[in-house]
């Protein structure tokens, strides 16, 4: 477990909530022990939390291969320690990303036929939720690789949600089997000859309706996806509390509308989906946002204590196994 | 003006409504004269609208090639031709896009230094729009062709919407300098050097949030932006009507709200944002949306007719002359 921007306080109190959701959960929190200590008083006394101290953290600024190099004693580096060595199950971080994925790679190594590792996410549906990667470990995606992440998606999926085939869509700017680059043509091959229950190509509009259980697609657009829906829903959010702030007779409706408003809000509330996991590697790495609450934290701890639990890692070892592909078709990055 | 999914009425109404609206306005409807004089009564007996028979149509679904090649007299086509031919000053279509701009292509052809022609369209923001392209002309753009992106959509910005110097962002999945493929790495130095009010890079969410009046993206990741973002208004708007209908109170609810969700929802009506411009042609192309409604349809002829009194192409041709670019680095697709 690490801190992001918010600092220790959010971590305190989302290790706070996830440990009295789960009897069965213990953390390890690496940082500054003397930090911890003083941020963590009501957590620290339960015989579930253990500190190991760490000397460095990784500015959310800082370039990967830079993090990588000289902070070696950071948080981030000494959890991923942990993990690679067995000692803990899952590793949480609300840190720099790229320096997330890089670290995590160099310690835990990518997975037989697995090339590059993928963030997953979910994001919400009218009812339940939708799987989408790769949210922005890769800038580019050779077609061999979209075929990995749809593998090791569809293996998540399956783990963790209990769904028996899930569909599987590729994201493209038309439906069409014309449509599209000549990766995504090809990509769009490897996945008919998969085995997996492929769709075929879905938009960007099929991500929210239900068509599919789980949506493929390189980091660049994932992660542009990812931004342009949060950045939409905010600015929604806005606005409808400016419309109801507008006079006397507006504040009286939202305080009639209050309800329906907060439970609109609740099917959405964006921290229910915070906790995306690094997918690909050997073990379970769970990015947490930078800048969320307790709450939104302790999800992300749900998900990396789910992950452990089902033996994700093991899933998709075996699942990778089962499969014809290879990752000789390209150089690892 | 051609029809689109939804056919002729829609049209009908979208230009009896334009026409009413602007009485500097004639319109020349092009298609199969007895099912437009049919579908049109209430229109065509104005001495301001013209109809122009053609005997083909192309179908949603057929291919750009195959259109091209075999539908000469088709709506779009003879259209175009019109265009082409300055008989009109602006062409309006709700017909398939990928055989819209290979023919407007074909006919028009591109501007000197254009190497692909682009689509721009406006997309709600808290307060105003923001202007976006490429839309999804194109599947990939190399830098050059993300720099000419840039210049005409600055200068179409510029030219309608009369704001000095419109700030230009780069979409990219992070706003380090460090971040983004390598085509990215070099469309962020010509717009360094380019004298546009160029601001950098921006992310997903920057889209709505007034970081920019223009975002610039290959047709890939522009097409799935848009379309994310549409799902993702539907899907809230339907279960926001859900929540507002589980049952007797929130129906109270939804009464006494009423106005204010009228208001909200007024002030993103996706109809307004209707019309896309096809940019980069010695022409002004305006592609709607297919399944829209007469209102829709009749901003899309606003657009048109607009660009046709600012002499949009004329200012984009002034400004590609004025600019160092050019558009032998290469090969036209």
């Amino acid at each position: 477990m690490m801190g992001g921007d918010r600092g220790l306080n959010v971590t305190a109190s989302g290790v706070a909530l996830a440990l009295s959701r789960h009897p069965d959960l213990s953390c390890t929190l690496v940082g500054d022990e003397s930090q911890i200590r003083t941020a963590m008083k009501a957590v620290i006394d339960s015989d579930r939390v253990d500190i190991v101290h760490s000397s460095e953290s990784v500015d959310m600024h800082e370039s990967p291969a830079s993090a990588l190099r000289f902070k070696k004693d950071s948080s981030m580096r000494v959890a991923l320690d942990l993990l690679g060595s067995g000692q803990v199950d899952a590793c949480v971080s609300a840190g720099n990303t790229g320096a997330l994925v890089a670290a995590a790679r160099f310690v835990l190594k990518t997975l037989s036929k697995i090339d590059r590792p993928a963030i997953i996410s979910t994001l919400p549906r009218t009812h339940g939720h939708v799987h989408m990667l790769d949210l922005g470990a890769n800038i580019d995606s050779p077609a061999e690789i979209l075929m990995q992440f749809a593998l090791m998606g569809e293996s998540m999926v399956r783990t963790l949600e209990g769904i028996d085939r899930p569909s599987v869509g590729l994201l493209n700017v038309g439906s069409e089997e014309i449509k599209g680059s000549e990766v995504i043509k090809r990509a769009n091959e490897l996945l008919k000859a998969s085995g997996l229950n492929y769709v075929g190509y879905v938009e960007g509009d099929d991500i929210f309706n239900g068509s599919v259980e789980l949506v493929v697609t390189d980091g660049f657009v994932g992660n542009v996806a990812l931004k342009t829906s949060e950045g939409l829903a905010q600015m929604l959010t806005r606005v409808i509390r400016e419309e109801f702030d507008r006079g006397f007779l507006t504040r009286i409706a939202a305080l009639i509308a209050a309800p329906v408003l907060r439970s609109f809000k609740n099917r959405f509330d964006h921290r229910a989906y915070n906790g995306a996991v690094l997918l690909g590697l050997n073990g379970t790495v769970v990015k947490s946002h930078g800048n969320v609450d307790g709450l939104a934290f302790s999800h992300a701890i749900d998900t990396a204590r789910l992950a452990a639990q089902k033996d994700l890692i093991g899933h998709i070892r075996h699942d990778l196994e089962a499969s014809s592909i290879s990752s000789d078709k390209v150089a690892p990055l």
